[in-house]
């Protein structure tokens, strides 16, 4: 697959990894520690992006970054109590409405990180793993996530 | 110090992590990288800030922010090569044309991110730590990032 149209198969990962805003006047701890969270992942997918679809070297990488999203994740703690829809997040209230489908989809995309992880080394299994996990990012986005 | 002054004193780590946004039509793979490392420690700053100045209830994570920071720069690779200053970057050529004092300025926010990491667990240190490493942040940023 030549990097042009790997680059455009791989089109939904430049959309999961745009940057959540965090404002600089959000006070609420809730809303600002799950939108670092959720940048720490999006920083590993665009690295991750930079080496699987664009060559950038540092085949041996991958893993640093699947394990990084895994540990973000991880690290999530108490980041979405009842209540914290409101302020400047894009969290969608359907979180709170359907919160076993959400925290579903967390471990989904977990679950799909630690698979890219564990393909490490193998470059065809590196490119389908990291097109399943822009997937998993994109199905909670879909869902729980307020467009721009 | 009260939870408010304590905010508006680390105001310069909000200007900070305002994220670098990754324009889903850049190509280039080095400053893709870079966006994605730094967008890493940025993600890391903002949960810290939750943390230390808005009182987010995970003070056991300020080592894994600080150390995910570390990590993150020890993961830049050539992410800097002469040439990639053309593209949707915020990079100035500043960077190549004094290399020197770039490459300190991260050896500075790495030694203040170790630094950090090595005052968890004492929550007065951990809030001097921290400053420095956002005013690290921020003195690169002054020389060699372009204003939005």
């Amino acid at each position: 697959m030549k990097p042009r149209s790997l680059l455009l198969s791989f089109c939904a990962a430049s959309i999961l990894t745009t940057p959540i805003t965090t404002q600089a006047d959000e006070t609420n701890p809730n809303i600002v520690h799950r939108q670092g969270i959720y940048k720490i992942a999006g920083g590993h997918m665009t690295s991750l992006k930079s080496i699987l679809a664009l060559g950038f070297e540092a085949p041996a990488d991958v893993s640093f970054h699947a394990q990084g999203i895994m540990d973000a994740f991880s690290h999530m703690g108490n980041s979405f109590p009842p209540g914290s829809d409101k302020g400047q997040t894009r969290a969608r209230k359907e979180i709170w409405e359907d919160m076993d489908t959400f925290k579903q989809r967390g471990k989904d995309a977990y679950a799909a990180a630690q698979a890219l992880r564990d393909s490490a080394g193998d470059r065809s299994a590196e490119l389908g793993a990291f097109k399943k996990m822009a997937k998993a990012c994109k199905a909670c986005h879909d869902d729980f996530r307020k467009k721009k």
